[in-house]
């Protein structure tokens, strides 16, 4: 069994100061000791077009394809946009589930955290998220879960999650997610 | 009440021979008398990128909420991706749900329909996308449905929608909505 | 139009000190001058059975599906189990979408308020229980939605609703439900 | 490891002749020779109550949850109703996810199939049950999936699976199943 595993993580927000970006960079910094977190960004992936996809991925599209193709798993961290998924985030899944080859997320362990500023920490948008890896055969990691509600009191403005509580809710989600992966590797 | 309800039709797959787009055209014929349905070509929409919004909508963005504001009602014609609503799709709502101002889908009635190859008819990606019009705060009508499904067996080689049942469906489909616009206009 | 709309208020636990009890009977207690809400006790209403159906409707399940057919509107006030509609509320909405005659809940206006103890309010359980209603052509309310987060915190001992925004946050959702009743009836 | 393991199988239906029990009962016929499935009748399962519960569980819970206990992973045959899972279905993974003990799901294997003489073949219920296994930190396989659409077709009048290519479909996704027990036992 490989020393440390490699995770790939990707933020479903586009916007740089986005509370979901900062809580990636979090998790990147609270990584266990067998883990490694590489990010890819999603500003590199376009719209899905079947009609581009005809001529070749775009450039984007087969790094990213690539990334997750080597890597031991997939680390997602999601806003909530109208009670869903973001169609940034999924836009990446729909290229990322598509041949040639096999798809990048075939049987890939996979795992969802997720921040926003109401209540509700993206439960929605985990929910919506979670049904894709159904169709591309992903395992997808039940619990525990990553529900950043109020986030924006969690963050210092340098984007740094400075609450302690969550800090260690996220740790804790990364232990799981090392054990979970080597499951499946 | 208006002699004609002005209704945008949006299709879900940049393809440019998408099973969604030939059924939007359909439904653009199939229209009756009392509605006009004029599309819109989501290749004008890019991603949702929150800084981008923030120096102002892009000129595409602009153009589809106002096309948003102008009509009295929204149909959405929408394959379904990995189980569910595609990001083409959703990233198209995530900006009509933005301010400035109301965001363009609130008090809108809208509709959905979907084709697919399989079995299924897009329910799944329709379901996905209907729970975003809770949050924006439109009126999505609940019945009759449109699931298109083997598709490829009901339009021609150049996309025309030619298996009579689900014209049949369509068009009843249309009437049906017709009176559900006419509700809240 | 009716001075008094007349609205058949449920609860999706059968558990006497449920907190969604204790949310009904606030609404109850709230309602709008131009509103009463009379409840329905879920206890009288059996797990579905077809073949219990094939031989006449339960002495229970008759008296719900008239009194839903007597009521202007519906109002369900819903737990979340296990990430979703708990069984008991999604067995009651079964019965009451099966025949004979038009099913009890078609046409009717609908309306969905939650509480949890946890941080999401319910957020999941509605987005479920929601999507039955595109299949029984109800006209569920899309906004203001009631998730009553913490829910502990916020009744006294008797089970009476005592955070004061919570009842501002239900009597503005009671007064846009009555709005939402009175398009349809 | 065992030479063969042991499923429970439980059918969302209580109606003796359902689609879903027999559904069931040919995947107990259908089942690789490393794999016994024992089925367990919901007849038994009253609703959920948790004033009930606090007095211990009823006889035909306790049956249940050791019954699930005893299992190595459960098969779930479950019919869609109202776009979603039926209350009966849900209503036993209600129970099955409470203390007790640590639930009896917790971990445990799950993998789903539905019938249904529409087309769409459960697929609506089937996403929202496997919402729930998220919660109970169960892992309910992601692929193959079985959808019997059209499924009054496919079972002769005895209630036997008489179409081929399902039960072709049935024995792949059972000998997946096997597979996906043995990764977790």
């Amino acid at each position: 069994m490989a020393a440390t595993i490699n995770i790939l993580g990707i933020a479903g927000s586009l916007r740089k100061d986005s509370l979901n970006r900062s809580l990636l960079r979090a998790a990147v910094e609270l990584a266990p000791e067998g883990m490694a977190i590489t990010t890819f960004d999603l500003l590199e992936v376009p719209l899905y077009n079947g009609d581009v996809e005809a001529d070749g991925d775009p450039e984007g599209v087969a790094r990213f394809k690539q990334a997750i193709r080597e890597a031991d798993g997939v680390l997602m961290v999601t806003p909530e946009y109208n009670h869903g998924v973001p169609g940034v985030m999924k836009n990446a899944v729909d290229w990322a589930s598509r041949p040639p080859r096999t798809a990048a997320l075939t049987g890939k362990p996979v795992a969802l955290m997720g921040a926003s500023p109401g209540i509700t920490g993206t439960a929605r948008g985990q929910s919506q998220l979670r049904q894709a890896f159904e169709f591309t055969n992903s395992y997808c990691m039940p619990q525990p879960e990553v529900l950043v509600f109020s986030a924006l009191d969690k963050f210092d403005a340098s984007g740094n999650l400075t609450d302690e509580r969550t800090r260690g809710n996220v740790t804790k989600f990364l232990v799981a997610f090392e054990a979970w992966v080597r499951r499946f590797v």
